[in-house]
């Protein structure tokens, strides 16, 4: 199934707000609705592909079949840019500037090489295209304006094996379009799992996780992706780069963790192998009540360093627990709890693992003032853990705007990014006429910091996307000036490109960019995407 | 205190075999004394310097100070090559080929960056130096004929400072000159611990540990040093790079891995921002045996695998457990087991947490076939940890040949990977006509694999080392083979150079060139080191 066009996941599962929520949005943030929702699929004015018929040729050669070189207006619609608030808004209004002039479907790693070099002969640029979920456009190459190379989506939905699994080792071996459900029940097969949960999880794709360095909601327990990746494969335009030998060696620089985050700017990620952990017996989610934010954090910090460490650990401020964001389907349930700070943990594991982490974290959180609040609150957002994309596009169908951004520090430097990031986006956008309602909550921690990640709502404006772009870069400055990093885990692609360059620093991007050089000489990957265009 | 030029460590700690182990020695491998030990000093043939006075000058002028540019015979030889037996039968005999034209001691980043520039603008080439306990060639730079450039050793002793400590966060910046012990003992004045702990750990330094992606014998408690790391400061030719503003990140490629294990050929190491951990108020070692490698080697994976995880877990082979190298101290000693294969189980933390993992890896142990030896063999190993290079010295002394070599594979590949080295070793060196006796363990465990520590022990033949040449290059060839990775913790240097470009693969091989190029045009730094000279 196609995720919806010009919104979130399945069309299905789309509901409205309820007339409770409606009705804050306008008494709080002054939402009104604007009466125009999405223009239609069909009356969309898409312009013709430009694909020359010699390279229309050359890329059939490549994957060897008509059906898999696309170039009607809906195949291209749907692989243009990705799902962040901006993109959802430009599509809605009917903008398909920036449509791939194809979209490809090669199946296998020989056949992504093919393509490749079928672009570099006819002067395309290739995007690749796993689940379409980013929120950073990383799906929307941007050139020079000398550089008329037409794209094309290189979409992986064909790569969706699993290729190898070693019981023994604890590995498997995926290709990069295998969607994470997909990925989940393929191992659970063999009684493992691989534990990654984002958000984007029912759509994202195992490429994608690798590409932007993902990270899930049971982070606590299972890591993000870049630390379950244990080998790669990278098919260049020059050739094909593996990574992988062993699980830790001393041979030189780490070439994993080159690929891994480089979004499509050195390659296209064709087999991905990782750790594999049993399939949890047993899997519980609690609410846990904090006097402040302060408070909570403190309790999360010690959990992470000292443990006994849960499988998902997360923090509302206030604002995010009053509002009851944290739990989408509990907005407007009466008696749900909304004072102070809620957090949410959750164990898995076998039986008497989860009994044993769970009592002893459990004692630490009331050592730190917290309070139990059962598991229903924890059960309530492991239920909707996947459905807050779904809200946006309620949100916008009414006339709000919503939109989220995310970032990381050390421990120390937290409160101060939290206020920084909260106040340059309140501030920005209260200046546009547009007050915004700022939620906060610990997404993922570790040892030695933790993300931050943050929800606003407010009202459209005249020109939403207009009206959003001084706030976010308001709220990149924040994040760079407090010794936050530009992304935690969405990703850099072209919205946080330049930001992202200013974090690596002159040399560091450099440095990448030689890479990219040697490894995509005529810049044809993901142009302008993570590193400058040209 | 300086190491002893010819050999490892303290010159007070050398003693020399017992007689026992002479005779078994000679009764098993034919070792016969050789008559002649290492040269003197003062009699080696030192070349003069051939830093010109122009260099001279400039070099000065970075580090200010006549003290801190070093031209005396002394001072060079100390900084000739590293600490490998080849290495050491080099210059026991005499060789001191490959001195450096001169030591220089720089004192923080800002000189660092002065005598980079001093030796692009004089033609100099630099080797970083830290403990210089490379095994690998690491200090040995290795130019094409035709590059005549003398080249001044780097050495970073005099950074040995801990610049910032965060206990909020439990991180701490320390200069790269620091040597392990003094960086522990700061560390412990604020009641944390890095948990680092090497078999080179008395001397080498956090610098090394960085530049060469160390392990620690305690890495399963602790991790790696790679693990460890959160933040570097690279000063290279063109400029700095600095790392790590959160800990962790989905910006971009992963520079510090980058900077971990580029062995100074891309900048010179000048902070490490590291993790902490709260120092053990408990730790206890203990002993237990197994009925073979491969029932030990199970168990070792069980705990990875599925926990409880100890801080230290080892486990000798047959041969290993025999000849009681586990613990060269008790070499000799009558009653110690030399029967089956012998783990070493270490537990460090709180009293409460020891108590608890203890038990829980016992019961597991026990299910697996262990038998529990009690705590004497744990607490000789780990009183020994550090000896073995003293008894390589005195192995070398009486005529023997002793050396050893490390890989990591996963542990589907680990049977197979273990007998391919040592029968590569035993074939080779049986063929030379000194048959070797060759023992190995499992030094370093991890979910999906593990690392092989073989040691190799033999007479040393008309020519030692034109000996062990082509039987490390047959170990080297098994090791790829097999599946292994070239190094798990010694790294490359020059001597798994050619090893490690065919793992790295041409095109990963290439971006590597690519980013040296980049951060050191002139090609001056380390030449020859981890990628070909030139």
């Amino acid at each position: 199934m196609d995720m919806l066009w010009s919104g979130w996941g399945d069309p299905a599962k789309a509901t409205p707000l309820p007339d409770s929520v409606t009705a804050l949005l306008r008494d709080l943030l002054g939402v009104v609705p604007r009466g125009t929702g999405p223009v239609g699929l069909t009356d969309l004015d898409v312009p013709e592909s430009p694909l020359t018929a010699a390279a229309h040729r050359a890329l059939l050669d490549a994957v060897g079949d008509a059906a898999h070189v696309r170039t009607d207006a809906e195949s291209r619609v749907r692989h243009t840019r990705g799902k962040s608030t901006p993109d959802l808004l430009r599509i809605r209004s009917g903008d398909v500037t920036g449509l791939p002039a194809a979209v490809v479907l090669p199946d296998g790693h020989d056949e992504v090489l093919a393509v490749l070099r079928a672009c570099a002969a006819h002067g395309l640029a290739a995007v690749p295209f796993g689940g379409g979920t980013s929120v950073v456009g990383g799906l929307a190459p941007e050139r020079p304006a000398s550089d008329r190379r037409p794209f094309v989506a290189l979409d992986l939905r064909r790569m969706d094996r699993l290729l190898a699994l070693d019981p023994v080792s604890r590995t498997a071996t995926l290709q990069p379009g295998l969607r994470a459900p997909r990925a989940e029940a393929l191992l659970a097969e063999h009684g493992f799992t691989l534990g990654h949960f984002p958000q984007s999880y029912e759509w994202a794709t195992i490429g994608g996780f690798a590409a932007a360095r993902s990270s899930g909601q049971a982070s606590a327990g299972y890591g993000r992706f870049d630390e379950m990746v244990l080998g790669l494969t990278l098919a260049t335009p020059e050739g094909t780069l593996e990574t992988g030998r062993a699980p830790r060696s001393a041979a030189g620089p780490d070439l994993r963790q080159l690929v891994l985050g480089s979004e499509g700017a050195f390659g296209v990620i064709t087999s991905v192998t990782v750790r594999l952990r049993p399939l949890p017996t047993t899997r519980v989610h609690e609410g846990w009540r904090f006097a402040s934010f302060e408070e909570g954090a403190a309790a999360l910090r010690r959990l992470a360093q000292d443990g006994p460490r849960p499988t998902v650990l997360r923090l509302s401020d206030e604002t995010e627990t009053l509002i009851g964001l944290a739990q989408p389907d509990a907005i407007g349930v009466p008696g749900a709890s909304r004072a102070g700070c809620q957090a949410i943990v959750g164990h898995e594991g076998t039986a008497e693992d989860v009994a044993r982490r769970r009592e002893g974290a459990a004692a630490v959180l009331r050592e730190c003032g917290g309070t139990y609040l059962g598991e229903e609150p924890g059960e309530r957002w492991a239920h909707g853990r996947y459905s807050a994309p779904y809200l946006r596009d309620a949100l916008l169908d009414v006339g709000a705007f919503a939109e989220t951004l995310e970032t990381a520090a050390f421990w120390s430097r937290l409160p101060g990014l939290y206020a920084a990031v909260r106040d340059a986006l309140t501030a920005a956008l209260t200046e546009a006429g547009t007050p915004p309602l700022v939620m906060c909550h610990v997404s993922h921690v570790y040892e030695n910091g933790a993300s931050l990640y943050f929800t606003v709502v407010c009202a459209q404006g005249e020109d939403p996307v207009a009206h959003w772009t001084p706030a976010k870069h308001a709220a990149n400055e924040a994040i760079l000036a407090a010794g936050g990093t530009i992304s935690h885990h969405h990703g850099v692609g072209t919205d946080h490109r330049d930001w992202y360059l200013r974090e690596a620093g002159p040399l560091g991007a450099d440095a990448l960019r030689a890479v990219k050089r040697r490894l995509d000489p005529a810049g044809l990957l993901n142009p302008g995407v993570l590193l400058p265009p040209g």
